[in-house]
């Protein structure tokens, strides 16, 4: 079979062929206790376990190989904050290959010290991404080195699509597959190898709500900061673009707030950790459990990189979401005891006060009172109530600090 | 060949035939950027994404699989606030064989979620393991039912076994294995699958400082509770310490320190989650890498249990400890435009402020003046002290919180 598109299947084995010796045959593994849950049989292909963290460095290492010589004497250059500039710096490391890597000025250090350990020179230029881009083009141009796109050229699609190749061949028994869309490489080379392999299969999409792009083509792009930054991308490609329009079968959308749980459940359920763009896929699955129900889905958790100061507010919010830890402010006299008072309540529920705050100067307080925000670890929602209940007992005022306006 | 002990290496590989459908053939994956930094080739066996977080589904499954059916018209006793719990509670559900898990009280209430999801009946006795252990008993003989023990049973260490075969059937070029050691129960399958597929390759064990049984099995315990409670245990078994004692090569000790820094690492760097005695294999490494240097290190990372609360700690701590996050003590004139002057120095020099709290009441500091707690994310310990000269620099005397007595 060909197909009218400037990559075909038989490019996505060749790309997996090619690159197989330096990038890792990541597993797809099944996650029940997470299956059970939402009533559908999960396969996770974790990239998260790619060298640079995520499924970038493929595309990244067949674009490289595929330069000619003298290209590749003369370096490359790449314009990313991200997993982009990573998977190529990693690569052109290793091979041999001289690297810059624009970034946007405000780039987080983590990232820029990540690609720089690769060997890359990395060069912050202005605030927008055209900028950056500009900018790059230009290093390019002065140096005669090659621009490597993260998505819109043919060699980077076919080696993302070693992703859906190795996944359909390790678990053959997935019916639907879920893939995170930004630029639209990794869906069009998974798409490319999912309906080779399996053509009754379905290719779902999924993007951000911030960036609906193919899901919602003709609406409007709300575009800002999102969480799932790694598919904020606001022109899909035009080799990506109609290989997902002709390939993929649907394409939904999710919100921060699913995505940030999804993050969350797929560390503590699953022991994965899993950056934004990387959990959107289960994001989706857990948003519309009922569109999966009964089938066995495979889920591209397609990268890791999320800062440990963020993937730690998320697991802390996650529990205030579960009821597992819920912060108060109670009003109580100023007066000694007063505070004994308050843990003693708590501590008779079973309740496990983590922190104290007083708080004495809002003026809406009487002044011989003070109010205390306590956050306190609990068994859950209904016990949460239980330690309202104790200290409502004790004449305590309480209110939740996640209710406050 | 035969070997003296209770478990033979025959009994490892009938367990793992007789479990393997109902656990994970967990993967065996590089990790090429930690590797680079040892020193080493690692590869890590992850049990993180076992069924129930943990290897121990293995033993408990094979255990179960191997009463004879009027035992498991019974049910079974198991004496956990752990793995084990989980592990046992877990298959007992699928298996349709009721199960008592006995916990201490205080067992943190995730875990008695946990183990009450998988249909177990939780039952919380004393505060001290040998009062629980008895309750156990007692429970047991009362209602005729089976007790499950964590480690000192071959069917038990049989199950775990399955761990060492599975990693070098999928990495035979690992040369040394890496094993945390609690019980024993797992090294002890997991070496004698070693020695019979690679007699050559060697076998360590790591074990926590708290709990040195088999590493200075002479040498006083000094006990208490540690990161690793997965590991704590006081008391190898009597059929696990000869096989550990004939098999292993060296058991290496590790302390909490060690600990939090391989759950961060393998957090941050491979997108693992572990729990503390899950990371104590990567931990020994990292204390020692000469002595693993240039050799291909296969590490069981056993377990990824840990509470979310904990992990975020651990995560943050991380940042301070790379100097990637600084907390300073800052006192500054309490008049307005002070804390303006100070947040502007910090921003000069590219610092990051993420918390800011006025502490007003030190009896230490003048009348006039205020003492403010900044944390900072900095790009490492060298930006972090730049940081510090520009406050310096404008007359602001700071003191590194991590340093007050």
């Amino acid at each position: 079979m060909t197909t009218p598109f400037a990559v075909t299947f038989a490019h996505v084995e060749a790309a997996a062929a090619r690159i197989r010796d330096a990038v890792i045959r990541t597993p797809t593994v099944p996650a029940p206790a997470l299956s059970a849950r939402l009533g559908c049989d999960l396969r996770l292909k974790l990239e998260t376990l790619q060298v640079t963290g995520s499924f970038k460095a493929r595309g990244a290492l067949n674009k490289l190989l595929a330069l000619p010589p003298e290209a590749r004497a003369r370096g490359v250059v790449a314009m990313s904050a991200g997993n982009h500039a990573q998977g190529v710096a990693y690569h052109a490391g290793r091979l041999g290959i001289r690297a810059v890597i624009v970034m946007p000025e405000g780039t987080p250090f983590t990232k820029i010290a990540a690609t720089e350990s690769y060997g890359a020179i990395v060069e912050l230029f202005g605030r927008e991404i055209d900028a950056c881009r500009a900018h790059a083009d230009a290093i390019a141009a002065r140096h005669g080195m090659t621009v490597i796109h993260p998505y819109d050229d043919p060699a980077i699609i076919a080696g993302q699509g070693s992703v859906g190749l190795e996944m359909l061949a390790d678990a053959p028994e997935i019916e639907v597959v879920v893939v995170p869309i930004g630029g639209g490489g990794l869906i069009a080379g998974t798409a490319l190898a999912a309906k080779a392999l399996k053509p009754e299969g379905t290719v779902v999409g999924v993007q951000s709500a911030a960036y609906p792009t193919l899901a919602r083509p003709s609406g409007p792009i709300p575009g800002g900061t999102t969480l799932a930054e790694g598919i904020a991308v606001r022109t899909p490609g035009a080799l990506t673009r109609p290989i997902v329009e002709a390939l993929v079968d649907e394409v939904l959308v999710v919100d921060d707030r699913a995505v940030e749980q999804a993050i969350a459940v797929l560390a503590e359920t699953v022991n994965v950790v899993a950056e934004g763009a990387g959990a959107a896929g289960l994001a989706a699955v857990m948003a519309a459990p009922g569109r999966f129900a009964g089938r066995t889905v495979g889920v591209v958790v397609c990268g890791g990189n999320i800062d440990n100061r963020l993937l730690s507010s998320v697991l802390l919010r996650g529990l205030i979401t579960d009821g597992r830890m819920v912060g108060l402010r109670v009003r109580i006299e100023d007066r000694p005891g007063a505070l004994a008072a308050l843990v003693g309540a708590v501590a008779r529920v079973g309740g496990n006060i983590v922190e104290v705050a007083h708080r004495r100067l809002h003026l809406d307080v009487p002044v011989k009172s003070v109010e205390v925000d306590i956050e306190i670890e609990t068994r859950g929602t209904a016990h949460a109530e239980a330690v309202i209940g104790a200290l409502e007992e004790i004449g305590a005022a309480c209110q939740r600090l996640d209710e406050l306006d």
